[in-house]
């Protein structure tokens, strides 16, 4: 059997998440039923990172294993032809058996996208989150510099989830405009459920003044998830790379 | 009563076109029925450029009299609380009676994105031209050279549109990257029926190595479509803004 890995762009507006749903309409799905047509025998993809309902990616990996002989290069376009416009294979490679695209993965990175302004654009009501009021960035690039490092992140974590433990590593969290862009950046060895969006959501509170950089101490001293802001819309997350080791 | 121009963008992939044709959607007919349950009235809005299919629009120009007492300042609010969010009022003015959206206009200009890679972008199907193969920007730049001042564009014109004069004023044909893209920006005192679009797909023809730039003249006059490339698709194309006489 052979192992494949692909990188996958896709936009998630019309999708009930990556993870499969019966009677939902799933990336996951999508990939299987083009990927099965292509090595002609049914395939399960294993992808490092199960991005919610309307989330976007730009560089989500995954592998499944095949006993299917396409050459690796063609399955891009052999993808890509099978699948919906909004899914789209960017790149395949073959890898050790022993690889996993979400256990192997090391470091995940997130970006997520606020566009201010007076009036919501068209062009981007799936693709940010729309802020009206103007934004104190240099708070919240204060703010944020108290989240990295290795954290307890309970009260960045959706009430109702289960893991073992709850500490996490941020490398590197930051925040910068682009025009009327705001745009953060979430690179972590590991995310909890729904931690970028409860992050962005808190950062955005710090923007608006509702919060001062200094409380953010004690809202991870709490671990309590009331203790942080609320969770950022969907539309402006973009799971953007995922790092292996070399 | 009052003439009031409004400056509207939208997203026009899910729209058979600006103009109003019964049993389709159109931006006309979402306008007129947010803005006459605003002023208590049945409205018609004439607007400066009739986009087909698919285009979109960042500066489209409106106008419409109603005798409603509405502040106009509150119109683009009361008006986006209504629209669908892919149709968004940006601005809204008072004007003469003699304003009229169309006619009153001196020039417009218009902006075709193009993206280059690959493979398509999920993110910008509906919102950009695709092209597989790297293009030669300063032949395109050359090309598009030829084609600024006063010409008779009927080699530009689709067939089976009449108008008078093919005569127009192109007054600035810029072409320039940005990363993956290719930005053409066109202004002129009109267009013809799709003349954006054929301009674009022929320079695109020049930019693949299909026709030089020396063969611009040749092309402009043989007043004959055929002469000149295919009509780009619609999703690249953007009513960047309309300009009237201070």
């Amino acid at each position: 059997m052979r192992n494949l890995k692909l990188t996958v762009a896709y936009d998630g507006t019309n999708y009930s998440g990556f993870q499969r749903q019966a009677g939902w309409p799933t990336i996951q799905e999508e990939l299987e039923r083009a990927l099965s047509v292509i090595v002609k025998e049914e395939v399960r993809v294993t992808g490092a990172g199960r991005t919610d309902a309307g989330v976007h990616a730009t560089g989500q990996v995954v592998n499944f294993f095949t006993a299917g002989t396409i050459p690796v290069d063609r399955v891009p376009y052999a993808a890509n032809s099978l699948l919906p416009p909004d899914i789209v294979v960017t790149a395949a490679s073959e890898v050790p058996g022993s690889f996993h695209s979400r256990a192997s993965a090391i470091r995940k990175t997130y970006c997520y996208l606020v566009r201010t302004g007076p009036f919501p654009s068209p062009f981007w009501r799936n693709y940010a989150h729309h802020v009206k009021q103007d934004l104190d960035i240099p708070a919240m690039q204060s703010a944020a510099t108290h989240l990295v490092g290795r954290h307890d992140f309970l009260s960045f974590r959706a009430s109702g989830s289960s893991v073992r433990t709850s500490v996490r590593t941020i490398h590197r969290l930051e925040c910068c405009t682009e025009g009327p862009f705001i745009r953060f950046i979430v690179e972590a060895d590991g995310f909890l459920y729904n931690m970028v969006r409860i992050i962005v959501g808190t950062l955005l509170d710090v923007g608006k003044g509702n919060l001062t950089p200094e409380s953010l101490p004690a809202i991870l001293a709490a671990r309590d998830r009331s203790a942080a802001g609320p969770t950022a819309p969907p539309q402006g997350l973009y799971l953007e790379s995922v790092t292996y080791p070399t």
